[in-house]
């Protein structure tokens, strides 16, 4: 019991969060304005490369969108102290790495949301939208974009 | 006359609303965070296939971007009870499924923008950026992202 | 000495902004919220048209990018009346127009984050992603979308 709620649920659910990952060039992590805190673009751990609808599988994608979370929730623990901080999930934006036929975007991303409602619960719950990018930096399969409501 | 103000509008205008359709995942359709709103993206109305500069003309995808707006209109209205608790559209983020020699993206989301301005008049006018993206979930021709802020 | 402090920086750094450009359709330039200022989506000056990965190499991209930073600068000058007025950048969001097997991305990016960087100093750092575009209005290199925190 960390005497935390959000990283006992972790613990409950086996999770281990990887440690922050650093920004992949001039740019922070993220920014705190009023109670809104932007997280930059991340990826997946491990610097996967390719393509959905060519290199990858749907399940795939999925696998690396739940990925791309722990990420994502590896800079809020980071720079809140606690998962216990974030009031909720706002807003999601998903840029899948696809091929001109890939028509699953959103199947990829459930692995992000699902992971979010998992953790948080309704406070997981959050606006969204997903996208095929001709390319991402590095290759990665997916990025994702996320705006959360934080306890001030 | 319903009372509110914006919806008399769109009765003069001779637009009925489609009823706000569910998220296509599991997902918020939108998000109310002080007052502002962050709508999930939308599509136009009965899922269309296609993108532009291969299957559809310009014009048809400026038509399926006026169709989206009343997509998130809908959202807006089911959500808020009255149009009218629109204070004005802050942001509009367009993502038309396109080829890759496509340049008029910005003619194609024309039909989002004129249908804010014809519905909201000066509240409707709005910060906005468009993009191809090389495929969409279920091969929509636009996915249209947004923030109002709203009266709270 | 214009007094302004950002203002002397730009001159410092033999910076001259170009006018603020006009919206390339019916939207506006800039929307205020709150404390946040939401820019349109802004490409390089002077309307260049090619694609990184095939037209241009990054190199080019970036010196593209920063100068899409110029032209952000212009709109928030022309909006605020000084730079002094920004209190921070927040949120910037890349498109590059690219190959499907261009992924120096970040790199391009660059290019408008070293800018914000020079101009701003800590107040210039921001939280980022960037992403390929299958294609671009006007087939520009980069569109850059941007959210600043500014004094009310």
């Amino acid at each position: 019991m960390s005497g935390h709620m959000i990283e006992d649920r972790l613990q409950e659910l086996n999770i281990t969060l990887p440690a922050a990952s650093q920004p992949a060039a001039k740019y922070a992590n993220f920014v705190i304005v009023g109670d809104l805190m932007y997280v930059s673009g991340k990826g997946p751990s491990g610097n996967p490369k390719g393509k959905l609808g060519i290199d990858y599988t749907t399940e795939q994608g999925y696998a690396f969108a739940r990925e791309t979370a722990l990420e994502v929730l590896a800079v809020l623990q980071s720079a809140l102290g606690s998962l216990d901080k974030v009031k909720r999930a706002v807003k999601v934006q998903g840029f899948v790495n696809a091929s001109a036929a890939f028509e699953e975007h959103h199947k990829v991303l459930n692995g992000f949301s699902d992971l979010l409602l998992e953790v948080f619960g309704d406070k997981g719950l959050h606006a969204r939208s997903v996208f095929g990018a001709v390319s991402v930096r590095d290759n990665l399969p997916i990025i994702v974009d996320t705006i959360f409501q934080i306890e001030t």
